[in-house]
């Protein structure tokens, strides 16, 4: 069951500019940074607020670290703005699986590792209305006490 | 200071295919619609998680009931997908002067009326990383119980 919007996914062509402005427009801090050499991409996590299922609520921004990535490509198509969103569940796999007897496109076939040890997997935007829609399960120890 | 994630705006074509595609798919149900004449748009809120500041996260559902209507032209250009991200705060006039105060084009003079009594801004998305962002500040009954 998705419990919580977990994060809106926000590409981005310069990170640390990006990273700047959240801080000195809303005051947002950045409470996660990490690089996924294999996807191309420099990320950080900027935490606005814990949520009623105990998780927390995110916006994470993106940069890619070579044209040919994915966030690249889509950078190059629509400029910046919002990638994705996300919601919460504490199981994605079971979920996925639902979603996928539902019709809507799974787009891996299990889940993979995602920021902060996450585990995560995306919806085809074509079968959720235009939207890229991811399903997260925060790792065990990202939870408590945020 | 802005505490929440208080809601992403989804644009799509048809409202009520759409609340069922949510509802069937995740679960998530319908906590208020409303229809706004003059800006020529329906929604529906959908109501996630709590959050931490006593407030709420939702998925904001907006559909066009005239073609020259900011969201109905926003449709024609980009098909469905997210229109903007809202940050909820206590103090929706303070916030924005600040915002203001630090070069990012804030897109109505005074704060407006938004859904569920809430008053609202926008912020200019070429000011704000290609993404349009909104300040709300909740009804003060809105808030309790969420």
């Amino acid at each position: 069951m998705l419990t919580r919007i977990d994060h809106i996914g926000i590409a981005c062509f310069d990170l640390d500019e990006t990273v700047e402005f959240y801080r000195a427009t809303y005051g947002f801090e950045v409470l996660h940074t990490e690089a996924n050499e294999e996807q191309g991409l420099r990320e950080a996590m900027l935490r606005i607020n814990g949520a009623s299922d105990g998780g927390a609520s995110y916006v994470q921004l993106l940069e890619s670290t070579r044209d040919d990535s994915v966030i690249g490509k889509w950078l190059a198509k629509n400029g910046e703005g919002v990638h994705h969103i996300a919601f919460g569940t504490e199981d994605v796999d079971g979920d996925a699986e639902a979603v996928r007897g539902k019709g809507v496109r799974v787009l891996y076939d299990e889940p993979r590792r995602g920021s902060m040890g996450s585990r995560i997997t995306f919806l085809h935007p074509k079968d959720c209305h235009g939207v890229l829609t991811e399903l997260v399960t925060a790792a065990p120890q990202a939870t408590p006490g945020h």
